[in-house]
Order: C-alpha cells, then sequence, then structure tokens
C-alpha cells in the first residue's frame, strides 16, 4: 500500500505500454447483455397477428397514449394504475426534454409559460446526478440549484426550504440506483417528496425511475416507495411526473418509454400529443408486451442481465476495496449502472491521467450543472461495458491514478 | 340525372336503412396494404446480425442522426446527398412540430426565439391543405394566412408579396400529390420558391414531401423539381426543412421519419438533438434498409401499393363522372392519398347528411386554418381505407347528398 511515486509512476508506465482503449464512460449495456433480448426480435413475424387485446391493428395509425395491454404490463411492474400511463417512442429523455418544452411554451395546466415570465426558472438539481439532466435544464437557460444528497437521497431540509421561492420550477430526481451515486431514496424522503408545498403551483418533480428494475442481487436489494401513491395521498396528486423506460432492459434506443402521472397532467400532455404525433410505435409496444407477457418476465429477465453486471460490479468493488481503502470513498450499489468514486480534489486530473492510458471516463465535472464539482471529487464509474478483463485492467489503472495524483 | 328531389330523398332513405359505417375521413392505408409490408418483420430475427455497415452495433445507444445506410437509402430515393439527412423516429410530424418549438424557444440559426418578439409570428397556409399542419401552427398561436391553390401550386405572386412582412415565418407545403388538392408543384413553382428572398431571414419552407412516391400509375405520373438543390442554386441553401417518412411507404407509425436540409440547418438540428435523445430507433432503421436495399425496392414495393389504390382512386372518379358532373368540380390526382371535391356553399350540410347515412368524412373546414373554409366547399375523399364494395355505396352517398344540398 505504501508503495513510493517513483514505483507507481513505473507501473503508471508499464500499463501506457498496453496502448489499451477501455470506456467506462456511458452506462451502456454491454453485447452479452444485448445479446439477452435477441429473442425480442422473434416475437412478431409475418405469420404474426398484430391486432391488440382490444382490437387494433398495432399496424395502422392511431391509438395516441399507447397500447392498453402495454400500459396494463407497465402498470403491473410500477403499481400504476393504467389509466395514469401514457406509453411513447424509445426514450424516457426525450419525454422529459418535451414536458419541459411544453412549460416554456404553453406552461402547465394553465400557469403563465416559463418563456413570458420575468424572473428565470430555476431547477433543483440533487449532485452528484445525471449529466444529460442538467444539459436539458441548461438548454433551455434554467438557472440549476447543486442539491447536496444524503445517504437516503436529497437534502429534504434544503428543498423544502428553496421551494419557497415561486421560481423554484422543478428538481430532478433518479430515486433508485441513482446515476451515478447508488442511493436509494428512502421511504421517508419519498414521503417528503410528496409532501413538498412548493410555491409555484406548476413545480413538478421530475422523477426518472431509469433503473427500477435493475437490481444486482435476489434477495440484497433496495426497494423505492410508490411516489404517485404517497403524492395522491398527500392531497398532491398533480406534483410528480414518473419516467420509465426499457433502454436497459431491452435494447438501448429499440425500446419503449411512458410517462406515468395524475389525470389531470396525463390530460395535459395527451392534449399536447394531439398536435405532435398521430401515434407512437404500437408494433414496437405490441413485441414488448408478447415477449415479457408480464412484470414476472420483466423480473425472469432482469435476472439474466444482474448475472452478467454483478461479477463486474463485485470486481471493481474489490479492487477499490484492495488499493484504495483510506484514499477515497466509493458507493457500493446494490443496483443501476455506476459505482461513484470520491477522489476529494483530484477527479479531474485522475480522469485525465485515466484517458492518458486508454481508460475513458466520463469527464470530471459531468454529474455536476455547468460541469462543475465544486470539490473536483467525483468520478462516475461505468463497469458494464467492458469485459472482466478489460475492468480488472481499467480499474486498476484508475487505483493507480489515484493513488499517484494523492501523493503528488 | 334531373331528379326530383323528392325521389332523391326516398333513395337517401333507403341507403339511411342499410345502416352503414363507412370511414373514409383519414387517408389510412387499408389491410390490403399494410400486408404488404409484413415481411418487414421477418427481416430480423435472433440469429441476424445487427451491426451496420460501418460498424455500430444497432442494439446500443448511439448513432445520433441515423445509421449511414439509411441515410443512403433515402438519399438514393430523394437524390439528396446523405449528409444533408437526419434519420429520426416514427413520425414526420413530431419533426415539424419540433422544428417549431424550436424556432419558439431558441430561435433559427441565432435569430430571436419566435417567443420573444413582439408582434405574432404569421405563417402562409396554403389552402386546401393538411388539417395538421395547421393544428401545429395554431398550437403555437401563429397566425395562419391563406393562400390559395392554383393548378400547378400555391399562388406564388402573393407568396412572394407576403413573405416581404418579416413577421412572415414559414409557410406549409405538400409538394406533391398535395394533401387535399392532389397538386403537384410545377418546375417553375418550385423555383420560384427556392428564389423567396423573405424578410424574415428564420423564414422557412416546410416542405411536407409525404407522397413522394405514391403514384397510381407507373407512366402517368407527376414528377416534382428537387427543392434543396434549387434552393442552393439560388443561393439560398438554408431555406427549406425537407420531411418525408415511411408511413405510408411501411406501417404507419412504425416506419422511420427524416429531415433533410443545408450543412447549416441540419447541424442547428443536431445540436439541439444531443439534448433531446441519446438516439433514434436503429433497429427499425436497419429493418427498412434491409427489406428494401435501394431505391428500386421502394419502387416494386410502392407499386403493390398503387395496385390496391388504383381502382378504389378510378372507381370514386368514375362515379363522381357519372353523378356529379355539371354539379361539382374534383380533383384527378396521379397519387397520394386524398380526392378534393369542391361543392361550393354546400360542404358542411353534405359532410352532415353523410354523416346520418353512416358515411365518415374529414370535417367540414378542416382543410383550412382555424377550420374556416371561406367558401363552404371543400370536401376532403380519402378512398384508401373501405373495400372497393363499401367505397361504391359511400361515393354514391356521398353524391346523393350533394345532389339533395344543391337542390335545397
Amino acid at each position: 500500500m505504501n508503495e513510493s511515486l517513483e514505483a507507481l509512476l513505473i507501473e503508471y508506465k508499464r500499463y501506457k505500454g498496453l496502448h489499451l482503449n477501455i470506456n467506462m464512460s456511458r452506462g451502456q449495456p454491454c453485447k452479452e447483455q444485448l445479446d439477452l433480448s435477441m429473442p425480442l426480435l422473434d416475437v412478431l413475424d409475418s405469420s404474426s397477428s398484430l391486432i391488440s387485446e382490444d382490437g387494433f391493428d398495432c399496424r395502422n395509425y392511431g391509438v395516441l397514449t399507447g397500447l392498453e395491454e402495454c400500459k396494463k404490463l407497465f402498470g403491473d411492474i410500477l403499481k400504476i394504475n393504467p389509466k395514469n400511463i401514457i406509453i411513447r417512442g424509445n426514450s424516457s429523455l426525450s419525454i422529459m426534454f418535451d414536458c419541459i418544452s411544453h412549460a416554456m411554451t404553453h406552461g402547465i395546466l394553465g400557469y403563465t409559460p416559463w418563456m413570458k415570465l420575468e424572473k428565470p426558472v430555476k431547477w433543483l438539481c440533487p449532485v452528484p446526478g445525471y449529466d444529460r439532466h442538467f444539459a436539458i435544464t441548461e438548454y433551455f437557460g434554467i438557472e440549476m440549484i447543486n442539491i447536496p444528497m444524503k445517504e437516503d437521497g436529497p437534502d429534504m431540509d434544503l428543498i423544502e426550504d428553496l421551494i419557497q421561492d415561486d421560481s423554484v420550477k422543478g428538481v430532478w430526481c433518479v430515486p433508485q440506483y441513482s446515476n451515478p451515486s447508488g442511493i436509494t431514496y428512502s421511504d421517508e424522503v419519498v414521503r417528503r417528496f410528496a409532501r413538498l408545498k412548493p410555491a409555484a403551483k406548476d413545480f413538478r418533480i421530475y422523477w426518472d425511475d431509469a433503473y427500477a428494475a435493475h437490481h444486482l442481487y435476489e434477495a440484497n436489494r433496495d426497494s423505492l416507495s410508490n411516489i404517485l401513491e404517497e403524492c395522491e395521498k398527500a392531497g398532491n396528486p398533480d406534483l410528480v411526473y414518473h419516467f420509465v423506460s426499457t433502454s436497459k432492459i431491452t435494447f438501448p434506443g429499440s425500446g419503449v418509454s411512458l410517462i406515468a402521472s395524475s389525470e389531470a397532467n396525463i390530460q395535459e400532455i395527451m392534449k399536447r400529443m394531439k398536435y405532435q404525433i398521430i401515434s407512437f410505435d404500437k408494433i414496437n409496444q405490441l413485441r414488448h408486451v408478447r415477449f415479457f407477457h408480464d412484470a414476472e418476465g420483466v423480473e425472469a429477465h432482469m435476472k439474466k442481465h444482474a448475472a452478467i453486471l454483478r461479477p463486474k460490479f463485485e470486481l471493481a468493488e474489490q479492487i477499490l476495496q484492495e488499493e484504495l481503502q483510506g484514499l477515497a470513498e466509493w458507493s457500493k450499489p446494490k443496483g443501476g449502472y455506476f459505482i461513484c468514486l470520491y477522489v476529494h480534489g483530484h477527479a479531474k486530473e485522475v480522469i485525465q491521467r485515466c484517458r492518458e492510458c486508454g481508460i475513458i471516463l466520463t469527464d470530471a465535472g459531468c454529474a455536476f450543472p455547468y460541469h462543475k464539482d465544486p470539490d473536483n471529487s467525483v468520478i462516475r464509474i461505468a463497469p458494464s461495458c467492458p469485459s472482466l478483463e478489460e475492468l480488472e485492467k481499467a480499474m486498476k489503472i484508475l487505483c493507480l491514478s489515484v493513488k499517484i495524483e494523492t501523493k503528488q
């Protein structure tokens, strides 16, 4: 453990000589995971009936808000009434983008469009968080405010305080196996979210439930309270937009996505959709329903993903444990796609050092609004894509880089 | 021909007794047309390679602007350089919506976002036109101005005059087999469009090439000049957004769509897409490429559509000829999805009378901004969906209704 800087640099040079090219920057499923969903392509062929359970020909226009049987499938998984669900295209990110775009030009449920407000809109951003969320709010010129993450979710005291400002119109959440911290919001945090009384009536919780089904272990797993139900109970039915997609269940980019919310929100979104599109890809919706059948089908499928991902997470954790004990902290997630490494004051330099050795990590600062990590601390590790052999090398180089940088 | 009103009403009553339910309201392919594309579902299965020609795994994230081979396929069909094409999701309508949404919040190529303008944005709407186009501009509070259609396209003198107003930011066009008039813009009209010198630098032509491949006849067909090429020649490369989809080539809602434009416009759209989505459904793009192979493949497929549609258009035309000669005018399109019937002053009443007899036509006024047909004249007939037998009845009832209403 107590190697000299010189010895570390010699080892680093040796790794550099390997001319590696290993990408751990994005939460992408690996080839073996993609292979798991290949039978999805056999579910429908030219001999199949493409008539939905309620009699619609899925090959033609129509059924704006998605197939009823697809709503039932996800309702079953998420414990949400199908009537509160709209199935859309292949991307939940684009639904989020669209929700904000709608608020900008038309306003939410009759409130002033945000483009027409005198003061700039503000947004709460639990950090570290998902770069693509922050990118959307930045794109729309929304002022982002960092909210520190605690062990059981965002700092709710701070959120409860900040929502007294009626310019604060939203909060980004990845409530389960959060990207990148791995944290799952506790029941109490979810309840406090549901009970928020924001000054802005058009404040919404943007609940990106990206990793709802992404457990690494069968028994040792986090569970998340039902936010829609909690909001309903709290007398705040319209407070949340709940987003889900199958991007990391079947094929990224070729899955289905949904938004779930209160009846009033759903009605409003549907009204907008009438102008936007005639209908989404119902054949792909049908393909997913016929592939999974029900929530148990999804659960069984996700176990296969876990069997591939688990050894990678465990290997990464083991190497961190062996190499960085006392030098850094890291998350030990029970699911999701990321391990979060905290190297106080050294993230940028460590990431650069890894890059020079052929190990690509997400850019420093990416997990923060405006790419600014105030402590230059967070490194997001995405262990899914590399093979175990590559991962071992990549993690060793990462740990070596941390050791070198913390010694200098 | 010279039946008494009484005799007509007796015949009408007889039809009413049949309790028909025939929908001719939307341009939907019929079941037999949908069957043509069923082999599309066999093209990819679990034994297929889903690696694109340039080595991307289509099952994973990435390739934001669409598969290169898909761009080539459409470039080949449309005679457009693939680098000027972005392949998106299943709906060209949603691309159009998004272009306008972008202009509202962010502005086009650095010009003031339309939401920030003091004067309301105005829009040119060739009429009769496509109701869903007008719905989008109405949704964004854009003031629509009717432009009469002539035999070879919109009244270009009027358009050239109106674009001197810098509040005029766009024009809707369905340049080939126009919805619903069936008109194809002449080469001269396309050239005049390309040479427009609008006062507003962020004026664009919204060129919805929905029926590019939808000819009814092999030889007797309209051809349309290449608007991108003409704009380039005229020194106006950024003037046009060109939209296409396969909705009526393969499956409505489960096809692929694209936007083609100048490099500057494409760059801007791509920049926005980086915030909107990670990638579109590349598996479906690949499916379409492997199904069609090339432009000839699409042409051969479209001949099969024509073989189904042609008898329907010819039957409708024949009945109009037999029944309404001298009483009304109608279009004789060589392609597309609609016949346009002009019943000066009687459209609303005729459509209502048809409805009471179980024949559903598009609502009166739908082909005009704000649903206002100034002459109460236009009836859009969509003959694709009914069977020949149903179509015959529907057309006879329609003609009967015209005769009754023009006598009253």
